[in-house]
Formats: C-alpha cells, sequence, structure tokens
C-alpha cells in the first residue's frame, strides 16, 4: 500500500524530470548570474566562486539540457559567451519564487536588487498560486484532481485534501 | 570588474540562502511526497526509491531547517510523522512552478494528478511572474532596480535591463 501510495504520488509528475536538470545547487546559481547579465566563464567563476572543474562541468550541462547557448564571441573566436535560451528563461518564476520564499523565512539581509516591471519600475509582485479566476490560494485551498485521462481508475481520490492524499489510499 | 560584477549580482540576494536548504533534489522530492500526504518514513522510502541512510539524513535537515516537523504518532509512540511547518508549505508555489516547467519544457507524460482550488476544482493557473498592476511579465519585461536603500551607491544601475547588468558595469 505504501509502493502503491508511493505511485500514485509520482506517477506523471514532472517534477523528477525537472529536478534532473534544475535540482543542484549551482544550476540555479548559474542562472542567478545568467539573470544579472554575466556571460563569460571567468566571470562566472568570480560571481560564484566555483572551482574552474565544477563550473565547466554544470556549465556544459546546462547547455546540453537546452538552458544555456554556448556561443564564440563575435570579436575574439576563441572566447565563449553562455546566454539563456528560452526554457533557460522560462526558470525565471522558480527562481524569483524560491528567492523571495528565502527574503521570507531565512535570516538574510534585504534585497540591493530588487526585480521590477521595466515599464514602470515597480517591483514585481509576490509569486503566487492563482485560481483560475485569479484568486490568490493558500495550502489549505488546494487539492489534487485526477487528469481526465487518468479520472476512472481512481475515482475515490478525485479533489482529495493534499493531508488526506496518503491515508486515502 | 568581473569580481565587482559577481558581488553585486549576489550581495543581499536571498538565493543562496534559500537554496543552501532546497538547492538539492531530494528536498523537492521529499516536499513533493509531503504534499502527497507521505507523513511515514517507510512510506517516503517507498515512494522516492530513496536509500535509508539518505532519507534520514535529508529529512533531519530538513527538520532541522523548519521545513518539516517531526512528531510522535499518538497510538505508537515508536513511530515519528512527518509534517510540514508553515515554511514549508511557502515552498509550494516555488515547487508547483517548478513543475509546471518541467511539463513545459521536459519530455514527460501528462500528469495523472493536477493541482486545483478546492473551491471549484479548477486546476490552478501557470505560475507567473506579474507586475504590481497584475499585468503578466515575461522576461523581456523585466529590469533589476537598486533597493531604496542602496540606490545611491549605483544610481546608474536604476532599471537597467536584465541582459545589460553585466555589461552595465
Amino acid at each position: 500500500m505504501a509502493e502503491r501510495k508511493g505511485l500514485d504520488a509520482f506517477e506523471g509528475c514532472a517534477l523528477p524530470a525537472a529536478l534532473e536538470t534544475m535540482g543542484e545547487r549551482w544550476s540555479f546559481m548559474i542562472l542567478r548570474a545568467c539573470f544579472s547579465g554575466i556571460v563569460y566563464f571567468e566571470d562566472f567563476q568570480c560571481a560564484l566562486g566555483i572551482a574552474r572543474n565544477i563550473l565547466s562541468n554544470r556549465l556544459g550541462k546546462l547547455v546540453t539540457r537546452g538552458i544555456l547557448t554556448r556561443e564564440p564571441v563575435a570579436n575574439d573566436k576563441r572566447r565563449v559567451a553562455y546566454g539563456l535560451t528560452e526554457k533557460g528563461k522560462a526558470l525565471m518564476p522558480v527562481m524569483i519564487a524560491l528567492r523571495q520564499w528565502g527574503e521570507r523565512w531565512e535570516p538574510v539581509q534585504p534585497a540591493r536588487r530588487i526585480l521590477a516591471d521595466s515599464r514602470d519600475r515597480q517591483p514585481v509582485r509576490e509569486v503566487r498560486l492563482q485560481a483560475a479566476d485569479g484568486r490568490l490560494l493558500d495550502y489549505q485551498d488546494l487539492c489534487w484532481i485526477e487528469a481526465p485521462a487518468a479520472a476512472d481508475d481512481e475515482p475515490d481520490c478525485t479533489a482529495a485534501p493534499l493531508r488526506a492524499m496518503g491515508a486515502a489510499r
């Protein structure tokens, strides 16, 4: 039963796949550096204080995973510049949500740089979960529902409260 | 200059602190299991397929970091149940944003379980960055602004486009 519960919990969940790419500290730190405009190996190394071999490994992994591009510099073919792909840029909400969580829950200094809307220079909103109609949702407002295709084999789990998902089996 | 750029990029950023706790694959996988209602060590092990010593280490770390509670079970003092603290529940938007990113960008099966609003059972919205007035913001709409306290020592960086942050120095 516990095993079944485990299968239920993760089958068809994209989180493990996402974590294959982003499930380690340096991936997000490198992403954060990219978001700050860092493009060269040496600058990543200075910004992150990371060993060259580890940085090289992580950058290569992010290029392989389609998060970063690696292009020779126009006026100096021996140098390469790293840049974010659309897939990489799409991680912005994840990174900002994690940063905001850290600001709220970890003992840190106030941020010197704040992410803002370039149109009005106002800080972006706190990243929150929202209902289809836009209402803000907290943990207790959420439930798991079966995807339509799988609904028929587990009708009893439809709209089970989060806390009860395991016990419900 | 590269070093200064690095300092600029990370000074006062809460991301490193957040990654101290959540910057590794198992932390999010354990969190995902908690969100599915798993509370017992054996069930985490079944759900995650993780070695007992590693699971024990990660659970202990999450308890120490204030993400999980560890309480003896009322009717069986030898067992303990793990549960999410408010700090842990506050990671929901991060986890869902990462999962949605995986669904969009990684080759995965459609999810069997979808997170929904318990009031109307409609799936939650895609997690997006929003302006103060609620407009959805994409990568190109964003800029870093100096926090008021630090604005005076780097006026030239105010509202610098993301891509130009590094080059702007």
